[in-house]
């Protein structure tokens, strides 16, 4: 199949990547140095968004933001002015869901199909084509995708219309960052009570306590371990589109504010860069204190 | 081995007969109507926690407070003046650290044994014998109650000295309150835009999203299913636990305590004996609104 | 002096009337049937934005939010393309601090002048004349606005640079907003625990917990008396934009982040057309409960 | 009138110093070195606070806490026990409204009166005589004290019955605490954002932001003048008997709860003996960034 991929970032490449290895023809917008190994694989250089889109059945986006989508689908060069009857663009970018939708919109109104597909499973998910995949557009677009979302993911759930994918993604990202706090208050309980916070997060992880969270972060936090994994900066993106979209229909979501001001914490003490089980540190974790 | 078994409750009632199952002699304070099948099975009555305790060599408390351990401990015809020397009490009952350690200091000053043992798994865990137990105390303490305990409980964790097990069900306790908050505001979230929370729950359970609560209670908040279950007001008193030994420590909880308030809206709203998972009702999750 | 207004709303109307009254030759934008005494008065009609602005020497706007300024500043038939060389913009408007200093920087590039004032002192104090103005920019553009509002205004303070009034004007609104907080949750106390709110509101006026709004919020609170005044779907904005700019500046703001959370719950209520002291009903104060 | 007169500390010695030269036998109890001056100005030691009740007419106890208060009314050689037939105990300490209700209980049983009359306006105002008193009991025990509370206080409220008046005084705490963080919030975004704080102050003090609290703490904050004033780990405490009471009466303060964990986290940066507006720091207001 001809593919437009448009976004060679951590988790862009290795998907492109994967792309190429199953067989189809890509066409990378902005290929850098860092990423001419995709050429040498047998990608092909697009030398604009527009570039490669215009002979792609389908055009896949992983971009940082939403005004990032709307540059590439619609800004000069763009996406939208050539893209063949019929193309299929998918969104794999965590983006607003409102926005998509309008993007959604002006695409299907030029012709095009649309799916939002947000990805959760990080580089390591990337490169291993085992990513969950959040998918939200029609029937028709979803199971067009779907042969090729089965090379870069292997839990792929169509959610619903369009946006759904993006809210689903909101919804994941809330829950993640608001059980990161439920263990960093967890454990640092246990830590300044004087209980090693290794042995409790190991006896919690039979009971109603126990999530992935505990598991992988918990575990974190317990060596003081905040290389990235999944960065706080990145993950405050998400909580503010999680509450933008929350004021746009009246819904309180407390905690998830509560979350996004200690992101803010953590990014003033200079933690933006850090994984987000760093969030930990807000707390007075230094590293002395939760080591007993 | 000859047991006093004080605290005859949803939880304490079958555990004292697990432990007459398993061929030990276990002396039953206040049996009532509802438990007097466990004489039939083997028990004994006792007429006081003194009598429960005064042949015993193990005493086990299941009760619902600190001030109800005191009580039972330290009041008139209390444990305490007619423990046998040597003998161990175990307190499975979920109370304050702080109270505990002052507990225990008094116990051993009067020449017996203590060891804080609280449970979770419910009333569920308490019939199978599949408790998950955290145990404080010395070595010698919880090797003497190891034998008991696995007739109680399949995951038992020495988690320290004596309190540190009350230490590490509080931090469960911190934890298991505010996961079922982010699975609350992930899945209203995704409800109030639209998107099934059923189809969202089962999506992100592959994901860094997963956790027994998003499993167990994420249904429950599909369903609008809050029977009991664990009450709302009883998890208050758990986060009422950590507040104040945290504030003993001057250490912040600012989720836990927000978690706490939410608490006291659903009781002021008449969710105080409904199931934890109703605190998704506080976000206005009417059974209309998060069913689409 | 020539003067175009723009924004003949709640707070523009009576506030180009009394420029009117002033002498001043007044250019209306948008006249409607409710404004046309403005120009029974002497203001001169408008057709556009432009029109109001071509022969002014200060163009004065009174609008909603961000994107109504932007639209009117540099939109189809909007003030930037009309302005005389020297003009000065007065946006008295309440908006973005960030989104000032842009707009600023566009009409300083095209030879005007340009000064944010904000007010507060609402539709009383519009109609009195006595708003209390936060102005931000040049001390010669300070100066020179300074007649005009010393017509409309009572207390005038020149803040500091351009933005300088909107960032001023938003911590005001944290300000107040927390404090409606304040007072709704002790005079809520008090009613629960079955002391009258309005004893303890007039014991209290006398000490440190004495303010503006625990005499005027609290006496609407006692009342029950939540016409407004000032809407809380408008605090919301602002509250947004506090929290948009605390955000780009990596600062945490957690109180007005959660006081945001209840204007949500409070409009998801119903009540995003009452007066911002209705957020007392969130804490549960239906008219029985409050009034004993 | 012969008065006992128990708890002679920062605010009891100098109330007990008007009491006494007012014209009254004062017996005291616990004269230390630093309040010997009392006794030279004609205060009575008395050796135990049944000393000090025994032959009086009123009781006025200002102690530090609940605990405190039980302790000296019926501890061994308590007031309760050497109370004439008729006296009246008057509690103008700051605790807990529920245990109030109980010791008012305890000593009208025993044939004596009881008034609470907690108090704010610190040691300033306990040496001017101009205290703020909220009074709770019954009218007959409120005008036997008048006489007494004028030359204390000079604001002085019969706010309700027996508890009334430290159900009052934690309604001011917590509208106090509150609008310390309003106006933290407020300055702090001010000056993150570029804007001197104490130019913001001086503005916004003519309008709907105005309060004692931006007056005096805010010009704390925009000093970095932190000296006490009212200690953080004091207010904490007073915000505890809140959240205390709240919790039994199932009442959300979910407010008053955040700033409770921020003076937890206030007091964990070494804060706690800070005076209250150093709430400022923990939002991160080192000297140098609030300083411009």
């Amino acid at each position: 199949m001809q593919i437009g991929f448009i976004g060679l970032g951590v988790m862009g490449a290795p998907m492109a990547a994967n792309l190429i290895a199953a067989g189809h023809t890509v066409h990378l917008h902005r290929v850098k140095e860092s990423t001419e190994h995709l050429v040498e694989a047998g990608g092909h250089r697009a030398g604009s968004a527009a570039d490669a889109a215009k002979e792609a059945d389908v055009v896949i986006l992983m971009l940082p933001d939403t005004p990032d989508v709307e540059e590439v689908l619609f800004g000069t060069d763009g996406v939208a002015g050539a893209l063949r009857p019929g193309a299929l663009v998918i969104d794999m970018s965590s983006i607003s869901p409102v926005a998509t939708r309008s993007f959604a919109e002006r695409i299907t109104g030029a012709g095009g199909g649309y799916l939002d597909a947000p990805v959760s499973g990080g580089d390591v998910g990337a490169r291993a084509g085992t990513l969950t995949i959040l998918a939200g557009g029609t029937t028709a677009a979803f199971e067009r995708a779907t042969p090729l979302l089965e090379v870069l993911g292997a839990t792929i759930t169509h959610v619903g219309d369009v946006g759904a994918g993006q809210t689903a993604k909101v919804a994941n990202q809330i829950i993640v960052a608001l059980t990161i706090q439920a263990v960093a208050e967890g454990l640092t309980f246990a830590g300044a009570a004087g209980v090693d916070p290794a042995v409790v997060r190991e006896a919690l992880m039979g009971g109603f306590a126990s999530s992935r969270i505990l598991e992988v972060h918990g575990q974190r936090m317990v060596d003081h371990n905040y290389d990235p994994g999944f960065r706080i900066r990145l993950h405050r993106k998400d909580l503010g589109l999680a509450l933008g979209s929350a004021r746009a229909m009246d819904l309180p979501l407390p905690h998830t504010a509560s979350a996004h001001e200690f992101m803010n914490a953590a990014i003033a003490q200079g933690l933006g860069e850090a994984d987000h089980s760093a969030l930990h540190r807000v707390l007075g974790n230094a590293a002395g204190r939760a080591a007993k």
